[in-house]
């Protein structure tokens, strides 16, 4: 998706961004939908879940022709993976993605007059949480890599309305995304996981993405699939 | 929609992880929504609505190119009708649409940490029921031969809120579909249909198919539409 | 919008095609969220104009390349005035719509198990409704209008949009058509309006769509707009 | 995104529009989702977020071509710094985007039976409120400049699905806008800000939009992006 090469400060900056406003919109709508939900969680996460996906479609749209608009370490090291991207600049990505979502948690709390800085109390732990983060994470990895490949314009309101789905089919609202699940420790509202349980989603997570890089590759001619 | 001929265990690979993705949402949404929407039928109707038409458009969006993305045996009879494809690929096509769709059912059942195989109890039938399927399917075919034949790359987006909307405008909630409907009988959740009812609506669904193909044919010039 | 000459019976065929299933939308849905919502009137709004926007988009995409996807004699009588279509074209536009759009009514009745024909009894009348029914009209030809002449490919989001928003910032719930008026006219459920108001309404439906028709002028540089 | 000159007065006209039609859907919806959602916030805010995610996408897409479909001064001033819009053309975009929409929630109250003229006295202040404000604004210029420079046909849907996020993102719902905040101080009902309100919230948008220009700079190798 990069016309010409750009500029790894310019790339960091825009996975930066992305990053800091997707935790934004999770934590920040799941705080907003929870408060006027009146102890409706399905309406609660109806809101959380839509503002998600909408939010996701135009980072992607607006910083993917900068960065490749990545937002989820586990997708810069299934790009790392395929040789789109050096190991040092994952990382690089990686880290960047990490401090940004965390900020945009404190951004969120902030504008809701939170405390900037919380710890979640909410348990996401067990067999069927595992299994739907590793289907979650597998069925993301699979969009991006097959629909980048077929029809890359498409890539941003597949992925959004992947993730929106997502959030309803799985038992964990799909958060699909290291740095996500990091930050979202760092949260005692709606959107929240237990700093506990961040470990096993992860492990869950970057699972799921390596079996999507392997079905997607069984899914087309070439074994890179494309270059993105 | 095949730039190049596709391997056929390519394109039987595609068909099944669409049908499996397809089913998972339909029941692990179905699943989530009951569980949260305290009761109200509306929102949980809402939000399977939204979850099933956003898969569906990711999911044709990213496979089309590859299989033609039916997920749907009626679908894949009327190709054959068309001739676009041989009546053993079309048979092959519905026995693997079948297979995924079940296996789709028992990761949304495992995903929720509920038993893998179910029998559902739902009654889903009546002369209502059954007009409605027939109409709903006849409208799904119409809608995909329709704007194949004259704006393809909308295929995707107008399957997805054509269901979404016929979820709401059908009594019957629009199944649609002899694959979806056999493996939604195999779950005792908000989605479910009982094994007794589904033969019925599987023929109801066959012939709104049909009609829908006749119609599709006088709206046309030529008959048989486009080749995909 | 058409390519060649498309023959009168098959344009009346797709406008009798879209307009049957978006009264069984417009109804069905209703019908469907009004037993499904428990009293709450907005979210069984939510799901009626949802459904009925998606449907909208699907079939302007679908059935714009036959006929121009018109479904509404208003939006029929500015082409006449237009020169797009002739008068004779017109007039049979409006009666194929009415005809079909009844038909749609029908049907969403024989797929809930209710009467096939009924006569509603909901009040909608006063000047707060008339005023909504030409704000509905006018913003819906400008809408046609604009987007037909700078972005025709949009036509069909935008008036699915536009619906949308319209069943929401209108008192009336925007019917801003007069063959949908009539035949919401014979539903008792949710979506009808009591025969006795439908001339009003359709009164304030010709004037707005006659105001739409003129602004969109003074906003383009060519008279006519474009051809479609 | 304009290809010939067009005259200032259709320009002005266009913006008078697409303002217009935006505060009647913000209020007019608002009040339509007030009056039924029973004193659930979450679902009433859910459909006035939709239908001005909605309206904005049809507004920008249809008369986007006419005059940039700013219908908001701070984006004009952006414009303006950019050396895309003379400083009196900016002045007379804002004039006029402030008067179309008090004329706007005019329309919004005579269509719903109401006041045309009222005051609101719903206090938005504090130290979140205006931090929202400012991140809101913020990141809808980012949105603009960034989609603008690199993917301009998508304007229209980003700055919707962008709006329709950020209400739920932000404790204020973002108004994100000087006219749109001076004209719902105009309106008693669930849209409204109190007058006394409405400095903070223009000043924290306005520091948010410059923010939102220097990180569009950063984040593409042009100063100033792109011209529209």
């Amino acid at each position: 998706m990069q016309g010409q090469p750009v500029p790894l400060s310019r790339r960091l900056l825009a996975e930066a961004t992305g990053s800091f406003f997707l935790l934004a919109t999770v934590v920040g709508s799941g705080i907003m939908a929870d408060n006027l939900a009146g102890g409706n969680g399905a309406l609660a996460l109806l809101a959380n879940a839509m503002a998600t996906g909408a939010i996701l479609i135009v980072l992607i749209t607006m910083l993917g022709p900068i960065s490749g608009a990545h937002f989820n370490p586990a997708v810069s090291m299934i790009f790392a993976a395929r040789r789109d991207l050096t190991p040092g600049d994952a990382a690089l990505y990686a880290l960047t993605q990490a401090i940004a979502a965390i900020t945009g948690v404190i951004a969120a709390h902030l504008m809701f007059g939170l405390d900037a800085v919380q710890v979640s109390l909410t348990e996401r732990s067990g067999a069927s949480q595992l299994f739907s983060e590793a289907v979650a994470a597998f069925g993301l990895v699979l969009t991006i890599l097959l629909t980048l490949a077929r029809k890359p314009d498409a890539v941003a309101v597949n992925v959004g309305l992947y993730i929106f789905a997502a959030y309803w089919f799985t038992a964990s609202t799909s958060f699909a995304n290291p740095a996500v699940t990091i930050a979202r420790s760092l949260t005692a509202t709606f959107a929240g996981i237990r700093p506990a349980d961040v470990a096993g989603f992860i492990a869950a997570q970057l699972t799921g993405a390596a079996l999507g890089w392997l079905v997607a590759r069984a899914l087309t001619t070439d074994r890179r699939i494309d270059p993105i």
